[in-house]
């Protein structure tokens, strides 16, 4: 019971963690610090993360990585379009 | 068997994004661009992933999280002394 606490807990902090990031990317439009090749990485990881739990049915990784991929496009374009 | 390999790539994807973040921060000390927030929040989750893993011994967990573990607390070391 714990342990799934912390499973959970561990889950929603990587999800939403991407959340200020996106925030502070689309305020401040400054993408100088961040990595083009993590962005691209990330977003198409999310991207097969995606096709994987829509193959497999499971709810959870098609949740997690649905908002996760959401925010990461996010960062993405804005470091492409002000890079 | 192909929806394995998906899912396989999906996570080679998700956790080495962070390795080229790392080396750039590392090389240009730039971290204007990078939430503070975000690392703070992803690395607690990280490491709460890996007590998880220890927790449920389950290996492929433990792998991940250990090595994003590693390099989302290098960005965050970086952020917080060259912010």
């Amino acid at each position: 019971m714990i342990v799934t606490s912390i499973g959970l807990a561990a889950a929603f902090l990587t999800i939403f963690s991407f959340i200020p990031q996106a925030l502070h990317t689309i305020r401040t439009k400054n993408t100088s610090g961040i990595s083009l090749y993590m962005y691209s990485i990330f977003t198409l990881g999310t991207l097969l993360w995606l096709v994987y739990g829509l193959f497999t049915a499971n709810i959870p990784i098609i949740v997690a990585n649905g908002v996760t991929l959401l925010f990461s496009a996010i960062i993405l374009f804005y470091k492409i379009k002000y890079k």
